[in-house]
């Protein structure tokens, strides 16, 4: 899985993707694609996935006319002038609400949430762009480090290469401006690397140094991965990676760990 | 400053770039390292720097054996068990603590501060490796933005080619475990793009999403800057991007949209 070149790494779009549906052959189009724009798999080479597509595949698609809001909902959805639909969805997919508020100037309020799988992020992860249709939400896929191994498994059967997959979503933070993707799931790729017992260049033993390895390759796709939905794929070529039996849950921070809930 | 090719990113380190010393001439430096390397810049290329080699250079050392631990400093060191001297730097370097913890199993407490320029990171970025001797610390550069735009001002004069600088440091996160590297510093390269107005694949616009483009750029750099010290410049081809007078203060949520301090 290592390759001789650890000082390039490169990243490619891939032009192409069509408008997914649900039940598609997602493993099928990615292939395609990869035809079509001239590029090759290689051993080692990590598949980037905006994770629309795959909850699309999936179906993971909620017709806002299909929820009935509970009274909690309609109470938030009344203090954060907030569809109480979109904020029931919301309520459906988490565990517990981390921070709910709306400030003057803001015309709808936000919701933080802990999601079911655990991530921490605005309205549960519920986005209402790039479906195509007003009045329709996408959740997360509904394991998605279960569809990224499928995916993975699909297209290494295709080519016979050993590959990685990560499926994205785009994330704000506190304290910083500006959102990041980060790795909702993952296949095969890594979330951290453990460099406890490395040394620095002085010989010193870099006891806390794990660099987020998985959540580094996502921030990148942000770098390509067009926010107008039309490159939901890319291949990163060149990552210095080792295959490990590894889940986008090793990158939740437990919660005796977490000062910020 | 655009390129041709939106569907190609290349990331390339720099070997045998030196230890600096308080002094160097750090672009001198660069520009030899990336003859050495046989790589050439293009406008439009953005050069990533860690921002030890920038501290270094300025001096940004702190001899512990110089530094008198307040009262404050000292309840601290003990409650966290930490060398309180560590922790006078800290606090010097530091507007306001955010958090002060240590859980029993911890062998170090954690400090989660605001750095004087704003960032909100463990210990106000103080660090203990890659620095040549044991019982020194660095800190971040005195103004990391005017470091960055130093650095590209006598690269572009050197090479006529149209460059951003963005000098680096690793940060945790809440919620998220692993490090990744963020922007603390900002030549020409914009902070976040902000894509209001633009609109999704559906024709929806897209109003809040603003990616945080220098943060996209420094989470990349992680994957080829070795922790070990070794490979501290990159230089990233390739990326969309258009000069701005930006500053990595711009990556700096304001205090009352902050619903986590």
């Amino acid at each position: 899985m290592n390759n001789n070149n650890h000082n390039q790494v490169s990243i490619h779009a891939l032009d192409g993707i069509p408008d997914i549906q649900p039940g598609d052959d997602l493993p099928g189009i990615i292939l395609s694609a990869i035809d079509k724009n001239q590029y090759q798999l290689d051993d080692g080479d990590i598949l980037v996935i905006a994770h629309k597509v795959v909850s699309k595949q999936e179906g993971q698609i909620i017709d806002l006319d299909d929820v009935t809001p509970t009274e909690e909902a309609l109470k938030l959805g009344t203090e954060l002038n907030k569809d109480p639909r979109k904020v029931q969805v919301v309520l459906s997919e988490s565990k517990r609400l981390v921070r709910a508020s709306k400030r003057p100037e803001q015309q709808e309020g936000t919701i933080i949430a802990e999601h079911r799988l655990g991530f921490i992020c605005a309205n549960a992860a519920v986005d209402e762009s790039n479906v195509d249709a007003a009045g329709k939400v996408i959740i997360l896929p509904h394991d998605p480090d279960h569809s990224a191994r499928e995916i993975c498994r699909s297209i290494e059967q295709a080519t016979g290469k050993a590959l990685g997959v990560i499926i994205t979503d785009t994330f704000g933070r506190p304290w910083r401006m500006g959102l990041v993707n980060v790795a909702v799931g993952l296949a095969n790729v890594p979330a951290k690397v453990d460099l406890a017992g490395d040394t620095d260049a002085y010989g010193r033993v870099l006891s806390v140094t794990v660099p987020a390895l998985a959540d580094e390759i996502a921030a990148a796709s942000g770098l390509l991965m067009s926010k107008n939905g039309k490159k939901p794929v890319l291949i990163f070529k060149g990552v210095d990676w080792q295959a490990s039996d590894s889940s986008a849950r090793d990158l939740l921070r437990p919660q005796q760990e977490d000062l910020f809930r």
